[in-house]
């Protein structure tokens, strides 16, 4: 079998995201960035809680006052009063004594340790009966235990969830700093494409991969910017690429499977100002006809016009370029999205290059199964029943039923 | 131990879910509507492919015409022209001929196969020469092999992933019913509580929940709507609630996890306008103290005041809540986003409650690893070191070292 082109292996071409630029910061509401890329380093300028807080309903004591005591033989206390939410106790405890306390509320001075009320009885207005002895610190938060002052708690590059945003709100931060989201230019190339809302000709097909490519570029992190549908035109596609170049931080091309809109793309490539070739093709199946090219500092994709290539090669290789410039810390990846089964069938796969399987998962008694969608991969209904990927690595001739496999959500 | 409240168990609460109502449709650009969930029946009009395509840069032969031919011993076909993309081909493929074709391009008449490039030369300008031969259906995609038209696809409650969008796009389907989003009040009572941008007095804090929660809210699928912070205060709590009933479709007050202000709370809640009570307690750890109240059609929540105790409830109670209003159907949920994994060392549990337990996860040549997190149930620090939670069953007395977990992703 004749190689039209030299692959790039897949870590080479992933040694090409740090060469691009990462999107300049913003800052934004807290309460508006969750899943935002964080773009500063978060210290503690104080200790969390400030003060020692009761972490239930019960009674602030001097957890000597009840050592011994249980429900044979109880601790009888003084009740001095009661501590409101928010009020700075002006009351000491001392030894003997109980003071009142709500979840949450400020342990007053004296006191080390709290008796829920679940384990105390007042006995009249003044005296508490205690049926449980409690250690010192017992149901108490100490000032500094959540964050102590100094403390370095959030990096650069993290993908910010409710309990960051929370933690920020603790530490009385109300805007942070992000990385602003690339934007992603798509244009889509090839004579039998028509937009969506037309009814096609004989041999014309609708513009999926604007759409579908859109949605996973959202799902990056990225703003998808559409640019339309071009014939199979040097000056018209040389045309559009500069102006999506001027636009957007990232620019994809699709459709151009075939071996003249291949040839075009990349002779439109090769003139673009500032511009040159990186990668034609990677040893990947689907997706081996994908081109990366730089234009000035930025990266702009040739992919494969199938419908699922395109989406395969997105997920797999250009997912990873887009998060790299918004900002996201390759490091932190959350690889644990990754989700471990067993694959349901011999699959058989060609040494030297990565196949990427899709996959229904299915958990039965007997554990997670994936089982491979079987159908051709131009077919989007593929796509529509997977759940993931499985990747059968370049050194692997297959994998055998009930191999181990980690399946990449789709 | 006393119980200050009955408890309903979790399926108990669950079942409330399908008595409060779902969120109306809206009709929306399929370019917005990557993660929105589909509000309507997706059927095939038209068959996809429209016409029966080739997957491989080629030629268009007759599979009769290269039956034997190998590297030994070639076929020799004419060439007939070629066929460009979008063309719907005139000339028509006859035993012993071959036409030029693209990936993408329409099979012509007579054709039912085609020979990849790689396995032919043009010897001449009219001479090919096949090395392989093929069956009938090779390098083809026929005529309905993705979609047949009439087929039922998609289904309301489904969430809608960047596969789905191209579906539509390949049937022409521009526009699309989704279900609205949900909009969630949150409230956050509590006389401790101050906005964040302030600097907190001695005994008070910052409002964490209204940030976090929000965050969640998010995720979920809803809009949060913010209604500030309300003092331990019976007609001030009463009036914000009327105020954030009428304005959104589910309400959360956050904070009020002593009993002083949970017996507010209930009252509050009990005197609203055709209101009552559902759930005023959960046999979970953390959240037992969760509130459920009905008004008129509207859920509302009493969530724990503690961090972690909120947003575990949060996740595992109040969510499906929010999906369910957003039109999610359950049926559907994805509950392959649970990642298995063992874990990592001893967790005691009481038995009579359902326990959540906040778990960091280790990826190690010996597979997926659940470790604990150690520290208080009220820290914030605890959730910001977890991926997510492991639910010990309330039949469990707990879970021995290397136990297979299922890891709910936080």
């Amino acid at each position: 079998m004749k190689d039209f082109f030299t692959v790039t292996p897949l870590e080479k071409v992933f040694e090409y995201i740090a060469t691009f630029p990462v999107a300049a910061p913003e800052t934004i509401p807290i309460g508006n960035a969750t899943e935002r890329i964080l773009a500063q380093d978060i210290r503690a300028d104080e200790d969390i809680p400030a003060f020692s807080r009761s972490t239930m309903d019960g009674y602030a004591v001097c957890a000597s006052s009840t050592f011994g005591a249980s429900e044979g033989n109880p601790a009888y206390l003084t009740i001095n009063g009661a501590i409101s939410m928010g009020e700075n106790p002006s009351v000491r405890v001392l030894p003997g004594s109980a003071i009142r306390i709500s979840t949450g509320g400020m342990l007053p001075m004296g006191a080390d340790s709290v008796v829920m009320m679940e384990y105390a009885d007042e006995i009249d207005e003044t005296t508490l009966e205690i049926y449980k002895s409690v250690a010192p610190g017992t149901n108490v938060i100490a000032k500094g235990e959540d964050i102590q002052q100094g403390q370095s708690l959030l990096s650069p590059g993290l993908k910010l969830r409710p309990q960051e945003i929370g933690l920020l709100a603790a530490l009385g931060i109300t805007q942070v700093a992000v990385f602003q989201k690339p934007t992603v230019g798509i244009i889509s190339t090839g004579d039998e494409i028509v937009p969506i809302q037309d009814i096609p000709g004989p041999a014309q097909v609708r513009d999926i991969n604007s759409y579908s490519i859109a949605g996973m570029v959202v799902q990056a992190g990225g703003i998808p910017m559409n640019f339309g549908i071009i014939k199979d035109n040097y000056d018209a596609l040389f045309e559009i690429c500069r102006k999506a170049l001027r636009e957007t931080d990232i620019l994809i091309l699709s459709g151009g499977s075939s071996v003249g809109t291949r040839d075009l793309t990349i002779e439109v490539l090769n003139s673009l100002e500032d511009a040159h070739i990186l990668v034609h093709g990677i040893p990947i199946s689907p997706g081996k006809p994908t081109i990366l090219a730089r234009a000035g500092n930025k990266p702009v994709w040739g992919l494969p016009g199938h419908v699922t290539s395109a989406m395969v090669v997105f997920d797999r290789v250009v997912r990873p370029f887009i998060e790299y410039a918004g900002g996201k810390n390759r490091l932190t990846k959350n690889h644990t999205r990754h989700i471990p089964a067993r694959i349901s069938r011999n699959i058989a796969s060609a040494q030297g290059r990565t196949d990427f399987i899709r996959v229904r998962l299915k958990e039965t008694d007997d554990g997670m199964w994936a089982e491979p969608v079987l159908g051709k991969s131009g077919l989007i209904n593929t796509m529509i029943h997977a759940d993931g990927l499985v990747e059968i690595d370049m050194n692997t001739e297959g994998l055998d039923k009930g191999s181990a496999v980690s399946v990449i959500p789709l």
